[in-house]
């Protein structure tokens, strides 16, 4: 006998959860199509040598290596040892990538895809880290050039999303590689990897405090101007509270370099069009301090926070790409994206009590009293689920009060029982067990009448 | 620069083919559900200990294993070898085993469950056969018994799936194990290794001939009487054309041997409850050659075969088993259950023209003349998107006809123009790409408009 279990780092759920996750699944997909974008699903597994390009290093010790009894290694990791011939993928963004690159013939672009499937890393283990999890992702790829007003529609899209998961007031938080360049350079700060290194001082505000990373960089480490590093601290602490102030904070900004100048062109072109497709002004912001992967974005950069949940971090992050698949296309594909984790996004809301067990994906149980009604109850259920309804038949009789048990802990709202007496007057008897309401309906009007309450439920919430 | 390509054997599809998938899935999802079927989704992922309990042999051989850099082999395979810890389902049956284990103080039995996932084996390369293929499952597991009830549960749903998916006349044909096992007891071939050895030989029929296999049967290395034979042969030979055809055939076996007489009775139950379900006759039929899996099956099994196609072999088939999870648990778990390759089978389609590629998901596309319209533009594609359409805009202005030629390519039925004209007196002008037909309406009557249209065609499809 063995132990029956799951693999650690992966999330797997029990029926009700489940329909919870599946529902914001479809949420999502639904709002994802709704603004125009296409379905994308590609393999699990991609070739070692196309999944790992550029990697190495961190990317590399994550990733999930593939070998049937049959196969042999026969490709190389990054420091020329052996290894597998393919890999799972870690992200969906390295697929996209090749995706591109190879169908690049039979795209239109701007290509604008969405991809929900989930990833793989070997994640040290630790609570709500997982190593198979769901990415959401949405994408715009254009060919050679894509205008920055694609950055727009992203958050306009997320904003949909997270409305209708309704899972509490958010802000989407956008920055500008380009206006932080910029303005890191007016402050002699003007090396890549300096600024990289600057801003990853800079992200330790929240949890060790100003101060720290004040004496951190005016410390022999860095070295910098105390001057320059009040204004550093002064500009990365930025956060602007209606449309309004976003603009007068880019106002305040003024002239200078021409990155930065850039940078807040671009930044007021984006907050414009997100305000014309009508997001309210309460659901976006700017925030200089983020940066995200910065050895990748390279203008418009998002992420977005629970109002009343800071501490959750970023639930859906991304930015705008200079090029997405330069090691499999000589083409120049410009790109924008944003990604929703959601099996740890998932996690955390059910941590934080924001997402409950859901109902039923049953609507309607017809309980069995007698087998010798069987043929009538399955006639019903027939009619019931040819007009939209999901329908469970209890196949052989037992104690009515078990049934209802039964509903009551599966969340199943609609209980019908179909006796002697019904048969005979050819109705049927349904408790309604969210309203504790019980009733009395011909059969021919079930269906309907079952439609028009689950209908006006539906309407109520 | 690495040449962007994808692992043989595996499914990757242009984004309309991808639509026609997605659709196919949400259809299966659809009317799985409305049968009461729950989802659970299982990570790819397995403990290799937990998944090859008792395989070894050709499954093995077929087996993924899974290794990040960090982790190293310690599980045993069948023959002592060490194999990493990790490995990719080959099913969704031994996951579900495991699931049931797992879970069974949690869940409600008899526990109805759907699972529509993508599932590996290393498969010889192969056209056609492929190495990740989707499957999608519906089972029904008992504690300690199971009513044979269910057993015409789902045909009906099977019924209902193939009926939506709308690719052609089907029929499902049922079998039963007990029925086989007590027919062949009584042409004294008793031991159930030398059934499952004239089994195989009886299904070379279609391909080898009737006269074959009877040579064989009758030759050297069988040995059976050739009265025997003949009589396998006439009964394995049995279809049924109609409820009552198959009730006759049935009644037509006569008394015999008490697995045969069970079997009898379990085929006739079933029959009858797949017709008090509202299955039409034309969809289901006796054919008494079917025996899938002989170590596993015990009682019906299924395959499903579409009318015009039958090259094609089984596009759905299960059947009942004893006993799911002994390896797990010593409760015991007798189970039905059907699964649909659909990986498979839309590749089938495809090469059958079966099924074409989908028009886009995206419902609306609204042009783009003159940039300084965008906002209009954004402020009308929201509206249609709040009034659930599926709308994409044009972002930078370009010719006309260029991106009228977009649209139909990419399958995109509705066409917006908001020019000048249109904007100053509050219209829009439409052109229906299906019905090639363009009309000019007020913005604020746009989206009921194109919603009417939609559902008109929706009804008339």
């Amino acid at each position: 006998m063995i132990k029956p279990r799951t693999p650690p780092g992966v999330m797997e759920l029990l029926p009700r959860d489940q329909i919870a996750f599946q529902r914001m699944l479809d949420t999502i997909r639904r709002n994802f199509e709704r603004f125009g974008f296409l379905p994308v699903e590609t393999p699990v597994m991609e070739l070692t040598e196309v999944l790992l390009t550029k990697s190495g290093g961190e990317t590399e010790r994550q990733v999930y290596f593939v070998e049937s009894t049959g196969s042999r290694a026969n490709a190389q990791s990054g420091d020329g040892r052996a290894v597998p011939e393919l890999a799972l993928r870690f992200d969906l963004t390295v697929p996209l990538a090749r995706y591109v690159a190879e169908h690049e013939a039979e795209l239109a672009f701007p290509f604008r895809r969405y991809q929900m499937q989930r990833v793989y890393r070997g994640e040290r283990q630790q609570r709500g880290r997982y190593r198979e999890f769901y990415q959401c992702d949405i994408d715009v790829i254009g060919k050679d050039s894509l205008s920055v007003r694609y950055d727009a529609e992203l958050p306009a899209c997320i904003y949909a999303v997270f409305s209708e998961l309704d899972i509490g007031a958010f802000t989407i938080e956008l920055n500008n590689r380009k206006l932080l360049r910029g303005f890191f350079e007016s402050q002699g700060v003007a090396d890549g990897e300096l600024q990289a290194l600057v801003l990853r001082e800079v992200d330790k505000v929240g949890k060790r405090g100003v101060d720290y990373v004040r004496d951190v960089l005016i410390g022999s480490s860095f070295g910098l101007p105390s001057e320059a590093v009040d204004k550093i601290l002064d500009f990365i602490g930025v956060r602007s509270d209606s449309h309004e102030d976003a603009l007068a904070k880019l106002a305040a900004l003024g002239e200078g370099n021409e990155s930065l100048n850039q940078g807040v062109a671009e930044l007021r072109e984006v907050l414009e069009l997100i305000r014309a497709l009508g997001v309210p002004e309460s659901n976006y912001a700017l925030n200089f301090s983020i940066a995200r992967g910065l050895d990748y974005y390279t203008g418009t950069v998002y992420e977005t926070t629970l109002n009343d949940y800071p501490q959750l971090g970023s639930i859906c992050s991304g930015g705008r790409y200079e090029d997405l698949a330069s090691h499999y296309t000589k083409s120049k594909l410009p790109g924008v994206g944003i990604s929703i984790g959601l099996t740890r996004l998932f996690w955390q809301l059910q941590e934080a009590k924001l997402v409950s067990t859901a109902d039923s994906s049953v609507q309607v149980l017809i309980t069995q009293m007698d087998d010798a009604h069987l043929p009538q109850c399955l006639a019903l259920a027939s009619e019931l689920r040819a007009a939209g309804l999901n329908t469970e038949v209890v196949m052989e009789a037992s104690k009515l009060g078990k049934q209802f048990k039964y509903a009551d802990r599966a969340g199943i709202r609609f209980v019908v029982v179909l006796g002697e007496n019904e048969i005979a007057k050819g109705t049927a008897t349904v408790k309604d067990l969210r309203r504790e309401d019980q009733f009395e309906v011909a059969c021919s009007e079930l269906a309907r009448t079952l439609r028009v309450e689950l209908e006006q439920s539906r309407v109520m919430k």
